[in-house]
């Protein structure tokens, strides 16, 4: 592990959200810095120099600036190997990284903040609209996921198998985003829920929630 | 290497050229399914059946399905390891897996065909509306990219050292589309630009675009 570990952060940031379960479940102590998004911290020159991409989450590690949640929990996995958030095999970590791109790409861009900015400032989208367009991706995404993890005897307790791994650490940030900022209801998706309700009973998904940062407001 | 690998694919997806450049790289010659996204092929009850998530590509390999061409791409990497299309190491890995995200998550799928669909259809975008959605997110990215390329000295004659790995399969589609979709002027992005002609000095990249695939229209 390395000497120094430090996140760059937002309480609300979906893809912070991820980082955090996976830094929790693998009993990670990271120096956290507050990026605040709303307030447009990430724009300011400072930030720049830590991530010119502008996004959180950012990590520093051994003075190695990683940005992108996906390859920020692949990279934990790496230098903490336990618990492991990714399976042995080709097969199954294919089928995994599938799961948390089904969300990472699929869903959670097309919904997230900056986009949403822009369809309300550049195309005049009002209120409703915005939530549509919300619900509609979101939508979409989630009952794609729930038929491919349904109808899959690798999913278990969690999206593959019995223990969490990186593509439950995408999925109940995203479900969360479904339900406390878009009211959605997910009863469609029943087993995506299941997986939602295991996952809770495990402290470190319960205290990387939103409302549980030092940063929230 | 596994006796089946059959490959659904679509000439214009840039996700798709991504899998193509992967496959051209390691020599590898799945049997093609084309998959007609503008004629809503992928939305065929037997396309569903294949992959739920009804997007392109989808890789199937010795009987298991895999959708997301990075899920895809690092399966191949495992499968067939030569030549590597991700370095060694922990931080390499997570830089080249940054870049591969900056394009997959971050300008791609808000730029997509159904974001543009959705767009036009529901929120009576016109033609002007839609080319500088595109040519702002895609700009948007590829300057923080070319920040990202530009001041590391990880960066050689591709995105990660000397040869190409999945960075460079995300990153070179993404160009492609800027240029003969969006007529976007690249000439702010130098270091991308130079990797893409380094790029295109190897026939795995030439083979891969949109106009040279049989189902090209």
């Amino acid at each position: 592990m390395p000497a120094d570990l430090a996140l760059y952060t937002y309480f609300r940031s979906s893809a912070a959200f991820r980082v955090r379960i996976a830094l929790n479940l693998k009993g990670l102590k990271p120096e956290m810095h507050f990026v605040h998004l709303r307030k447009n911290a990430h724009h300011s020159d400072a930030y720049k120099r830590v991530n010119p991409l502008r996004l959180v989450p950012t990590l520093v590690s051994d003075s190695q600036t990683i940005g992108q949640s996906l390859a920020i929990i692949e990279y934990l996995d790496a230098i903490a190997p336990q618990p492991p958030l990714m399976p042995e095999g080709a097969k199954a970590k294919a089928r995994v990284r599938e799961i948390a791109l089904g969300v990472a790409c699929d869903i959670h861009p097309i919904a997230n903040l900056r986009v949403l900015q822009y369809l309300k400032n550049k195309m005049g989208a009002g209120e409703e609209a915005l939530l549509e367009w919300q619900r509609h991706w979101i939508g979409e995404g989630l009952a794609a996921l729930e038929q491919l993890l349904a109808n899959d005897p690798a999913t278990g307790k969690f999206c593959h198998g019995d223990t969490p791994t990186m593509a439950d650490a995408c999925l109940i940030p995203q479900l969360y985003n479904a339900k406390h900022r878009v009211d959605m209801d997910l009863s469609p998706y029943p087993t995506l829920l299941r997986i939602e309700e295991a996952a809770y009973k495990l402290p470190a998904f319960v205290a990387a929630r939103p409302e549980n940062q030092p940063d929230a407001d």
